[in-house]
């Protein structure tokens, strides 16, 4: 052992002296992660095997196979990014920007701000199309910006996480085709839970999560990229800025060459699978008439309690409730009360909605009656304590 | 239901019918994936909880903190990339080059030619110094190296995984600190199983992978920053040009601010932690030694067999032994056989040692003497069939 014998002592500070792992069970109706199938979660578990290995390749295909299912999509580039929504998002804008393209992206919530951020770091020229957080862009005020800016790309958010709104899809993508630019959508909180018909309403690029209509934990960005987003790509005049998510070299991973770009998450993917095919077994319009009932549910169910939904039922997700919290209570007390007495997670708001809202998921596996009936009862039950002078006024 | 009424047919041509997942327990002796501690396979299984519950934030610390037992280092910046270990080696390239800054990167082997590609794409000048695959850096190669090219960062791998060669790192550090270089690191193949010491290194930037030394799988890529590293960030004149990998965004949620940067994949942290808390219990010395011990067995034991190996003893790695394929053996072929008639996984060689070489991996949970014996019985036993004409000859 010659070799150990020369070394310096080994530092003993960052010696944590932990107990084994001792995390809670919580029910999360927040806006992501939701709880994940036991199913998925018990995949998750299986050793591991090599990502070149015969029976993972088998794997991968039937994810690809599932994941264009899931968003009807034929896209031959239908791949889960290594890496969490956030991942898939930036591949879809790092493959296809080249630098002074113009990016139009729809802003009306959070995460239409992280695409002009991304964008802007791949050298677009960003433009901006804005609405107040909790409404929709018409056809007409997207087609008047797409006259002004003259995009290559649109980028739209279809379920705005911060917001709760479902943007509708009719004659967008006809639209970006007279206008010649890609369409780009993030599906993170509608994919699996909520109608997507990708290739119907002729969308280019398009990213989501593992963890919310999936019912698969976090850690995994579905991608998909139609043909004209290929040309896009094969027509770059340089490599693109971003080796980990190049999709000219996934697809030689995903492809058929199957050649080695990085070690596949494997265990991830194990879930993923199992996620998917539960998913098929229960059938997608099943799966997005659930998801619709039971938000219905709540809907109705927060009503009775007079509390006020922020978004208009035409424009509302399924997935993602939104909930303005009422004058004089507190939000944050109320949602940490939810947590540590009751190990509900619900989020609040983000951005401008800060503090004004507290945001409800119902996604994937807890999407259920006994899900919505729970929750309602502690809001009935438990809020009125929360409420400043509410009893003094009764 | 008036909403869905109108939606065209679901295409049911990629909903494949699919079994409950079914993979097989394999024996991963490859270049890695290497099989995860069981321990480490049920933390994954635990029901998920929220990416900013104060539990998971508690998580993150402990996580960060044993990160820099490993390490052995005091820098700030300690975490997990939310990717597996090319995103983390991304990551110390993305935030740190700045278009036009010199990138020298030593080359002697597959991972070297990665590092030179990323940085390329970050628009470095890159330049390589390059060995032959099997061999190490000297210091005075080194050093006419940093004279000749004047980099803003040394990038070099501490353990090769594509020929099992270990670089010396005496002097390395100080010889940066003299031609005001950073020096990058590469540890995927060292962290936790060969002697790494960061800070006495004088090491600026380094990342490692989570499937080897840590026995936890694939998914995420541990990444470490010092101060100097951090004052090039700093400095920087625009954004870091990856919004994923940006740490300047990531320490706002990783440090003391705890502010939404992306879903964290919460599950693959679970395992990291239980991985990470099972390596401080062993001890990193103990692991060291353990790795060291396996090894010499095995190429003992390979020796004994007349088998050579493809790297002088002084150089090679514990965790990966390159073995050179004997002539008119069809190494493929006997891998093959390995993995479908044994369940174990061995890898074939990479670029310039395709077909030339095996390599087997004894790295974390795997790094047994039963494994080795497993190994050495079957290489015994099965691979005269394999020579062509021996049976003839002998």
């Amino acid at each position: 052992m010659a070799t150990t014998q020369s070394l310096p002592p080994v530092d003993q500070s960052h010696k944590k002296d932990l107990g084994p792992i001792s995390t809670p069970e919580r029910l999360l109706l927040g806006p992501g992660p939701s709880n994940a199938h036991p199913i998925v979660l018990q995949a998750l578990a299986r050793s591991p095997i090599g990502h070149l290995d015969p029976l993972y390749v088998e794997l991968m295909s039937e994810v690809q196979e599932l994941l264009r299912y899931t968003w009807q999509t034929n896209n031959r580039l239908t791949l889960p990014m290594s890496g969490t929504g956030s991942s898939a998002m930036e591949a879809t804008l790092a493959n296809t920007v080249e630098p002074g393209d113009t990016v139009l992206v729809g802003v009306n919530g959070y995460f239409g701000n992280r695409l002009a951020d991304m964008a802007g770091r791949y050298r677009a020229n960003v433009q901006l199309i804005e609405k107040n957080w909790g409404e929709a862009f018409s056809l007409e005020e997207l087609e008047a910006a797409l006259i002004e800016h003259r995009p290559a790309i649109l980028a739209l958010v279809h379920a705005e996480t911060s917001t709760g709104v479902c943007q509708p899809m009719d004659g967008i993508g006809d639209l970006c085709r007279q206008h010649n630019c890609l369409l780009l959508l993030d599906t993170v909180t509608s994919l699996g839970a909520v109608p997507v018909f990708l290739d119907d309403w002729k969308v280019d690029l398009a990213y989501s999560c593992s963890q919310k209509g999936l019912s698969c934990p976090p850690g995994l960005g579905p991608f998909t990229m139609g043909p004209r987003a290929e040309a896009k790509l094969a027509a770059r005049s340089g490599k693109v800025p971003n080796w980990y998510l190049d999709v000219s070299l996934l697809n030689q991973y995903w492809g058929s060459d199957r050649v080695y770009h990085h070690t596949a998450p494997v265990n991830m993917n194990f879930g993923m699978r199992e996620a998917l095919r539960l998913l098929a077994d229960e059938g997608l319009e099943n799966s997005w008439t659930r998801h619709r009932a039971n938000a219905e549910k709540l809907w109705a169910g927060l009503d009775r309690l007079g509390l006020k939904l922020h978004v208009p039922e035409e424009l509302r997700l399924p997935t993602l409730t939104t909930v303005s919290i009422p004058e004089g209570v507190d939000g944050k007390a109320f949602s940490l009360h939810l947590l540590n007495k009751h190990g509900i997670e619900v989020g609040g708001g983000l951005g401008s909605l800060a503090g004004k809202i507290w945001r409800i998921g119902l996604m994937g596996y807890n999407s259920t009656p006994e899900n919505v009936d729970r929750l309602l009862n502690l809001f009935e039950s438990e809020l009125p304590s929360f409420r400043q002078g509410v009893a003094v006024a009764a």
